[in-house]
């Protein structure tokens, strides 16, 4: 491994500018979201309605956009701040929740692809299989495939949607369709607690609204959420006690073991 | 008692067989009770929308209909849902938050219990007694009220509806009419956390969505998190480090103290 | 200090009366708010639709309106909630959340403050000065401001609006235009955690809801919210861990350590 981003130094540059980061998302995960993003030391808005939610994409660093709980009017203020973002130069991170399981999902997900510019894609593999069009599947919102063997596909639909793609799971993918980047941190404990994808794509997120390059901002955030999970899964006794210790461990990069950080990149 | 479930082995089952329960539920717990359907092995989809919630009702075990943050557009929703789950035989585990606070929640209660075909109905004594037309008291989402001396009352109710009756609360009372049963596990932390009963009915459900009969899924669901209960409040220092232990206790029901269990049955 | 209300005393009232607070609130935080309403010994619900958040009120012992994530049917909904409170004597406890950062939410922030009986507004400093029309600041819905030499506008807004004005931060300044009291307790985790400010303003509403004049109340909740958050900070390992520590600290205000309360008041 070589010319890698230095992780620790672009968590510090997150606490240091402290960005906003604009949330559209999803009922189940807000809360769980926004801690996150106050763990990584970003600042998060969630402000769901079109009244307001382009003015908000205003003040942020970057803006999630989350299908977990959709319904047409969230999808209108999707697009008007999504739209908005584009206008502003603001990078757009997109977590296709549940594409796949309902036709008004993947519709809704297909719509945004085509009508936003979205910066970097966040989702399982089912998810971003099903939205990149590849026979993939997906039950409920959780995904029954994993990237092994799609790499190839997934480089080619970076390069047509320009778009960073990060498919995670036990082993977490990225490409920008030149590079990719796999990382196989993390800990199976994540696959038991709601809304770890969901983190996943704000930790991202943070680290775009920090400044941070489209394919090293999902690096180090993967990277960063990854290690901090595989931590916390290790001192926890179990789904409950992990989430509080994940949330420290989120808190604090410094402390974390990055020699264990399990990466292969290319080129 | 004889002729008992083997709790822990239905328990098993559930993380075996792993199926999807679909909430159309309220803000205030979607969280929680997403984690509790992980903890229990089985996994968590929350789609409320109209647009998509009888769809994802096809790749669910059960439904899970809950009132606590209900308006009309919901309404619809499960009503849809609900339909959709007759029709296909799956579940329908219904939570009646707050019935006899106002009359929206009231007239909503009877208008699911008409219109659908409910197979479970957990409550506290207040709202299911409200439900039942019973004098009943409910103030806000609290019960006054405990289901001692109305269980010819709640056997009739069942009877009469079809349902599987629940009335939790310092003692759980279940009926399907003819067999009824009685848990005194549980502690009394639980009524100082919020959404213990709403994550009591997602219990029942995990249990049903296994394909495990309506009267052993209620009472093998309850039972566990009832026992849960008592092992995390005995251990937490507080309602607050109650909630990740308690969580903790349902993912790990093997060392559960089965012995404990306080349960009177008949016939 | 003389004159002091006996907070530990104030804090078993609530217990004792176990008054029922109704929140018309936002998605991020109704779990957290509700659980320190338990944890405090009061009974949260949430009724959000319009077609029975007024009836609720009839319930409850104080009604706090929350504009995290608002939407036109919410504003409708807490207008109509607040103009029945007024009628029934019931006070409201207002929460700005991010008015400033929107014209949308500054002008629904206006609107509340013309059009219903607000007994407390609890706010960060940018959101209080920009709702009483100073020249504030608000970076989404983080303060970029402090109380510190404002005490007089504040007073004036009191005085004006006929409410008790409690600004938190680093320090909380509490003032119904006559009296004020300045109360430096807490810990900086509290920043890093999300509804910490919406969690004040609910624990505000459980004082004020068990009888208390508001003055008092507002003194009593934002002393032992901030003595809590500084017990659960100091033995926190981050901001995962402290949420469960401060709300069992909460729970248990007999044993806080109340000797540390730094507190000036005046007169």
């Amino acid at each position: 491994m070589k010319n890698l981003p230095d992780f620790a130094g672009l968590a510090g540059l997150v606490r240091e500018r402290r960005p906003l980061v604009h949330h559209i998302t999803n009922d189940v995960v807000n809360n769980l979201t926004a801690n996150i993003t106050l763990a990584l030391g970003a600042s998060p808005v969630m402000a769901p309605c079109i009244l307001e939610s382009p003015e908000m994409v205003a003040h942020a660093g970057a803006l999630v956009l989350n299908i977990g709980t959709l319904n047409p009017d969230l999808v209108k203020s999707m697009k008007a701040a999504g739209t908005e973002a584009a206008r502003l130069g603001i990078p757009v991170i997109f977590d296709p929740v549940g594409v796949g399981a309902t036709n008004f999902r993947t519709r809704v997900g297909l719509e945004i692809m085509r009508e936003l510019k979205i910066t970097v894609i966040r989702g399982n593999a089912g998810e971003v299989l099903g939205l990149a069009g590849a026979q993939g599947a997906v039950r409920g919102v959780d995904s029954l495939d994993s990237s092994a063997g799609r790499e190839s596909f997934l480089q080619e639909y970076a390069r047509k949607t320009g778009a960073v793609i990060a498919v995670t799971g036990v082993e977490d993918f990225i490409t920008d369709g030149a590079r990719w980047a796999r990382c196989s941190n993390g800990h199976p404990i994540m696959g038991r607690v709601t809304g770890t994808g969901c983190g996943a794509t704000t930790a991202v997120a943070c680290f775009s609204a920090a400044g941070i390059p489209a394919f090293d901002a999902t690096l180090a955030g993967l990277v960063l959420y990854a290690l901090a999970g595989e931590v916390a899964g290790e001192r926890a006794s179990g789904p409950g006690s992990f989430v509080p210790l994940f949330i420290d461990a989120l808190a604090d990069p410094d402390s974390l073991p990055w020699e264990k950080v399990l990466l292969e990149t290319c080129p």
